[in-house]
């Protein structure tokens, strides 16, 4: 007789996903795992099974089925957090599938800029032979804006190359990580000040909204800046100017206000300007770190208790 | 009545150096700086001055006063070793200068490939968005090709990124630095067989020629390679046929067989290349740096002993 644990348990995985997930969700054992190809076939599909593995929400998902959703994102500002919890609907995030590869990815923006590896690949595709004075970063302060799971490994990987880390982070109290100083967000210009690089990791949302602004990149002066974390979180339009009037020496962008990037936006020819299109949480590991989440959490959803990353 | 020791040295500084050198040079105390405009200013300034601070030589430079070359170079080929020993000069070289900026600029090279900056700027160039998958340095395997100085750095720096590092050096007994295994030149191949990614910080000279060729790209297969060395330790027809017919992912060059890279070379516009013009060792903090060597041997030139970098 089998115990009811190994009961193979009804899991709806949404067409959406990054590269990797589905190969490394098959591979669990104890689950049957429906593959709906649109949303409409994830809404029937949800009339009886229990857990949902998703990156987009749609309100139909809501079913009296549900019982547990494992977000393919770390973000969760897409779900309906009081509803959710009203209904009694787990919600599990990707929290920590991304800091490896976005914590190099900042530094290849960042070293791009500081190497003059990115105007060199521009001149490059025109045959153009300039070489140009690079700097250092050893010894140089970064300010880490949002210090959660992926700003810490940011601020691991500079500190272990020779850096000072400062940074923000929404609730600094009781703060135990690398940066040396941190800022609740309203101190957000205080520790662009103190900083040679400012690398944004932040959420999205209302609270982070232009967070980066005129303010920001005046106190950063001449230094660098970094985005990995949201479009919206920084204000373009001081951006620009912050690179063509003011002392900015460099922006390495992988996220954008609008996204793709607008034909018409001056940050594709910008020589002050290294850019890559919204990839920065792009690994070949991505699969198989969020498969380790899913799977203890497979096991919290059957005992009903110790749960990883759980919000709701 | 002054001691000999605080008499003012002559030293002559050739025209060709990198910037900051003149400057760092010029607060040095205890000095007199000459500065010729050309070679035969620095051949008649080396009739009485006894030291030579130089990137470049010329047999002429070889007068009965020379006592001291400081080379503001790291590599020394270019001087006639056995000569100088005959005559009793000096040679001292700037190994250690470059350290920190090239293994900066290493990592700029290979993270601009593993992250697909380089692409995406020759892509942003034409305002073309395509997403690509990443890759992540963390747990692969680095073989450093030249474990001096530089190496070494290059060598620290992905150890505490969580690499695992081999390579090769000329003299590998007794070895004691960030390599967990060390090859003789002629175990080039063999690293190469046991690495990801795989960084040649060569020499150049007649030793070290085409040293990365077919056998050592074959042995890499599937990874990286990234050359700050000397563009003579690699033979480019192979390089080419690895990137084109073979499972080479990316190179990442800063130096040429040829430099100026030759307007015709494939090189320039290959999808899979990232390239700068011989910058690697650019830095602000190069003068400073030579200058302490500098400071450091001036005291070694009165006293007679007590060199840094001394190689003759």
């Amino acid at each position: 007789m089998r115990s009811s644990a190994a009961e193979p348990v009804r899991v709806v995985l949404h067409p959406r996903y990054p590269r990797g997930v589905e190969e490394a969700l098959r591979a669990v054992d104890g689950i049957e795992l429906v593959e709906p190809s649109d949303d409409d076939g994830v809404v029937e599909a949800l009339g009886d099974a229990p857990v949902l593995v998703t990156f987009v929400w749609d309100d139909r998902f809501l079913t009296p089925a549900l019982r547990w959703i494992q977000s393919v994102s770390v973000g969760v500002e897409q779900y309906p957090i009081e509803a959710l919890r009203e209904r009694g609907v787990a919600l599990t995030s990707a929290r920590g599938v991304n800091a490896p590869q976005v914590a190099e990815h900042v530094f290849a923006l960042l070293l791009a800029l500081t190497r003059a590896v990115g105007i060199s690949m521009r001149e490059a595709e025109r045959r153009i032979w300039r070489p140009r004075m690079g700097e250092e970063l050893e010894g140089r302060v970064m300010a880490v804006l949002g210090l959660g799971t992926i700003g810490e490994e940011v601020a691991r990987r500079a500190q272990l190359w020779g850096m000072e880390v400062v940074g923000t982070k929404a609730r600094p109290k009781g703060y135990r990580g690398h940066a040396v100083r941190v800022f609740p967000p309203e101190g957000t210009v205080e520790a662009c000040r103190l900083a040679d690089v400012v690398v944004a990791v932040l959420p999205g949302g209302d609270s982070t909204r232009h967070l980066v602004g005129r303010e920001a990149f005046d106190a950063l002066g001449r230094g660098w800046f970094v985005n990995v974390g949201r479009g919206s979180t920084v204000d373009t339009s001081a951006l620009l100017d912050a690179l063509d009037g003011g002392e900015l020496r460099g922006a390495g962008l992988d996220v954008f206000e609008d996204e793709p990037l607008p034909a018409d936006s001056p940050l594709w020819s910008h020589p002050r300007v290294v850019l890559t299109p919204h990839i920065a949480g792009l690994s070949p590991l991505y699969g198989p770190r969020l498969t380790r989440i899913f799977t203890a959490n497979l096991e919290a959803f059957r005992r009903g208790r110790g749960w990883t990353n759980r919000v709701v």
